[in-house]
């Protein structure tokens, strides 16, 4: 839930005020990319606020896609899959029924026969603000950050610093800036197959998500920064390696796995049809992470390093 | 769901674009307090806008009690108690942590040990932008709006037009208006006794509900507006009768039954010690609704009478 000190302290202060029955509830607890119901109920929510999530280069359409992406690569990396959506949409008046209609028709493709099951709309004196609630449901046990091992490989699915290409406007990469695919069918079989021992989506980049992640696990991790999977359309930024790791935005999965799963997470790459690549290993907690023969630069996040 | 013909649009674009599986998976469809899954979970989503739903008088516990009770009153309505909640919570920067700590207060007071479960917090460029997600259970056929009988009674609990003499300063009533307590034990007992025909929240005031209570049951109405439980307090405005059915805040139940079920209703009242008032009866759909010798004002909506 937490992206920055601001929204720890609101987490913070709501879980102590809302007392232990909150966390006694479920099966995973507050901090993973979903929350799992002692009845293997999966829930997901996100905020999406204009201004804040999304500028002008964005249609209605891009926008309702992004929003349900969004929520279902949480489902995704919990190995999940989604049941049923609820959406509270605030709009400015007078309505832009244009626009409704372009949101709804790019929120229902992404959704793809997820029912919508309620909501709630008002009018928003300031920007158009939206909230979505997906539920979703395991088959196996879910995915976790916290299960990471040491020697364990770490693995990526598809492309990093495809949507950082977008944002700065690279042609090629554009829609995937716009319009994220998250590899929705991955989630579930790795977690069906009992394949790994640790997983998220990548939606803050590799620095600060392979740091959660090594966190959550009490453990570090030595990337390889010659195997990260960079677009070649990326080559042309004055320094992709930085996008590829500080963006995020991607909505891939990261995750690790025992060496001996290396052969069966390539075939299952062949079968659906996804790109995995190994880019690196697990290491013991009293080791700092490395990029290669750097220290990990876990102050990079979105938009470049931290000035603060 | 909807409130007037912008949420309309944005729920009818909304739906369509979901497609038909959206309804089939409800046991009760879009357009009650709350949807009903197949599997008896009871769902109902929220949106809370600073500046729309709530204006400088409110406290940050205030906001926070109000948000809660707001989705505990539709879980009410339906006959459902409460199992957990998500909260999306959009902030301005830089944050304003002591807000965050009332706000806190006063969600986590109202909702009662019901867990927090999971949720988003991210900033806002405008107003704070709130969302919450309730879900409830059913330990019995949910209450609906579809149910009126020609002949049935109509009732109320509480008072109508406390809110509305909060909202207008008058200091025995600012509490009805900033921290409303809808009489959440009532719902579930209407329910699981079987002793009502139809029921809902009276969220938007008497003249909205009551009339979408019979639109939805295809019946119509006459009450005696001599029988409306007001506050003495509200009796110093200047038309207390159209703050009492046109105001609205007030999260009172207005539910229907048969009139065989009269005695055993008051003694529900005393049992609960929640005052119940019969305030008319249903009559056949052919008929013009009334108010005493009115016409029913449906133009009647917050804040008076609409001006177009």
């Amino acid at each position: 839930m937490p992206d920055d000190p601001g929204e720890s302290f609101v987490w913070t202060t709501l879980l102590r005020d809302a007392g232990p029955g909150s966390a006694s509830k479920l099966r995973v607890p507050p901090g993973d990319d979903a929350a799992v119901l002692a009845d293997g109920l999966v829930l997901t929510q996100d905020a999406f606020i204009e201004g804040v999530h999304w500028d002008a280069r964005f249609t209605g359409a891009d926008v309702g896609w992004r929003l349900a992406m969004a929520n279902l690569s949480d489902l995704n990396a919990m190995g999940a899959r989604p049941v049923w959506a609820m959406l509270s949409i605030a709009l400015p008046k007078p309505l832009d029924q244009s626009w409704v209609e372009d949101f709804s028709l790019g929120f229902s493709q992404a959704l793809d026969h997820v029912p919508l099951i309620g909501g709630d709309t008002c009018s928003s004196p300031g920007p158009k603000a939206l909230s979505v609630t997906l539920a979703g449901r395991l088959t196996a046990e879910p995915i976790r950050r916290t299960g990471a091992q040491v020697g364990d490989e770490i693995w990526v699915s598809g492309q990093l610093g495809a949507a950082a290409g977008g944002y700065y406007d690279i042609p090629e990469l554009r829609s995937a800036f716009l319009r994220p695919t998250p590899p929705l069918s991955l989630g579930p079989a790795l977690a069906e197959r009992g394949l790994v021992t640790s997983g998220m989506d990548l939606s803050d980049g590799l620095c600060q998500d392979l740091h959660r992640l090594c966190a959550a696990s009490g453990v570090s991790a030595a990337i390889d920064p010659a195997a990260l999977p960079l677009p070649n359309a990326l080559m042309t930024r004055p320094a992709p390696l930085m996008d590829a790791v500080g963006f995020g935005e991607d909505f891939e999965l990261l995750f690790t796995a025992a060496a001996s799963h290396h052969a069966a997470l390539a075939a299952l790459a062949a079968e659906l049809r996804v790109p995995l690549t190994c880019i690196g290993h697990i290491q013991s907690g009293g080791t700092p992470p490395t990029l290669g023969k750097m220290t990990w630069p876990v102050g990079w996040s979105h938009f470049g390093p931290e000035t603060t």
